[in-house]
């Protein structure tokens, strides 16, 4: 059994350390073997120019970021998947770094950028990124617990059921799915992303209200949640207000791909029988790297 | 705008003529431009052997329920699409016959099968598969409506995003899905389903219990609906008794695929991102023909 964390935030823009300071007090209340943090949940998300990214953006894993929240895993013996503005060169990614009780262990970037995003950030080039995390156990109970396969995707990669299914092909046990929710959408759909791929997800949001530049006000919808691999809620957050639920999951159940005695998931999939999911369509930009 | 109709019937298992007879009566209460009837809607789902599938199985388009299911449509100048299982020299295929004003016009074969029907039928063997169909009018309004883009897709295919999504990337604006549903899941699936892919969806679910030969038996789950490309519920039938709900649809909203001023969904896509979709997976069967 791993104990999983979705953390609701309601950071204020810009002010970092005060933004982390505050999840990391909210972490510390329950403990857990798995954090999921919103997306860019330290530095706020609604941007207003290009060099405001690029100040905001940190080097991963040597940002100040990172390394507090790789201090914190280490000494709660603990994982985190935190999103944030990384800076890359002179690219700027909407990542999600992935921290294990030993250290860094990679960084997700946002496949599918959403609105303003599409200024500000690069896109990533991959989906299907897992990470295998496990020997938890000194920090809470006391007792080793099992290993969970994490998947990441960010936000609006929820809106691409591609997206999730890379990461279900890839054999994530476990969505962890940092995002900064403005439209209503997202907390139902997961369910089906647990259903369709018979696995857990952990969707981190964030709350509160940001109205910068003189643009329209971005609402957050909080209601983060953890669902099972039946489209279960596990745990679901008010829509206002931060909050932070930790549930136990066996991470065994989203191994076993049978739907009942006929229809194993990933047998009854006719991959050749699909049309155009992979192939380029037209109008899609070629990344350059 | 189109008059699009979901048709949720009560068969009782092998009362073929009657059960059609009754079907047709309900579609007459109600004009419609297209009708969407359930899955095997004339003979029942709970068959007990091969050789009683293959005895109520009929021949496509020439069987006695795809000759009437036609002469319905030209007698209301209307569009059907149903199910019925379809025997194909010595296979059966648990299919949807697609029929315009004008008389025949296709045949999908259902692509995922569930449960026993691993048993009975041969698995189609591509998704995508979709009908333009147009020049409505002389039956309801008198005037001459616009066209539709129907894409088809049977009851268990739902749980395979890729199967809506191939539809969508054909070009569907409205997927037609009949449906037995027995497990609760699928009604507000579908809603992720037109969300993620813009589109219409109606589901034509039947209601009753079926419990033949000794077995366990089955209970659906009425609720049929139609859903637009936001996911909103524009009719849902109750989840018991015979019901009819006829919506008028604009096709074109399913052709505008921008979700905002900087994303469209198709060029949002990554394909080459993703991951597995369409190699062919550990486990796929060889589809012999």
């Amino acid at each position: 059994m791993i104990r999983v964390g979705v953390v609701q935030t309601s950071p204020r823009f810009g002010r970092v350390a005060a933004n982390l300071a505050r999840a990391l007090r909210l972490m510390a209340t329950k403990p857990a073997d798995l954090y999921v943090l919103p997306e860019l949940f330290a530095t706020g998300y609604q941007f207003s120019s290009r060099a405001e990214v690029a100040r905001l953006a940190e080097p991963v894993p040597t940002g100040r970021t990172c390394r507090q929240l790789i201090a914190f895993a280490r000494r709660h013996r603990c994982a985190i998947v935190a999103g944030l503005p990384e800076r890359a060169g002179r690219r700027c990614y909407n990542s999600a770094v992935v921290i294990g009780p030993d250290g860094y262990l990679g960084c997700y970037r946002k496949l599918h950028l959403f609105g303003e995003e599409t200024c500000w950030f690069a896109p990533g080039r991959k989906a299907g990124a897992v990470w295998t995390i496990g020997a938890f156990g000194s920090g809470g109970s006391g007792k080793a617990t099992g290993s969970v396969k994490i998947g990441v995707m960010i936000c609006f990669d929820w809106f691409f059921p591609e997206t999730a299914r890379s990461l279900a092909l890839e054999g994530a046990d476990l969505i962890c799915h940092p995002a900064n929710l403005v439209l209503p959408y997202c907390p139902e759909a997961m369910r089906t992303r647990s259903i369709e791929n018979r696995l857990f997800t952990a969707t981190a949001d964030r709350v509160g209200t940001e109205a910068r530049g003189g643009r329209a006000p971005l609402t957050y919808i909080g209601r983060s949640q953890i669902t099972d691999p039946r489209g279960r809620l596990l745990f679901r957050a008010p829509a206002k207000g931060e909050a932070i639920g930790v549930v136990r999951i066996d991470p065994r159940q989203a191994r076993d791909k049978r739907l009942n005695s006929y229809n194993d998931l990933w047998e009854a999939r006719r991959p050749r029988a699909y049309r155009g999911l992979t192939v380029r369509c037209k109008g899609e930009r070629r990344i350059k790297d």
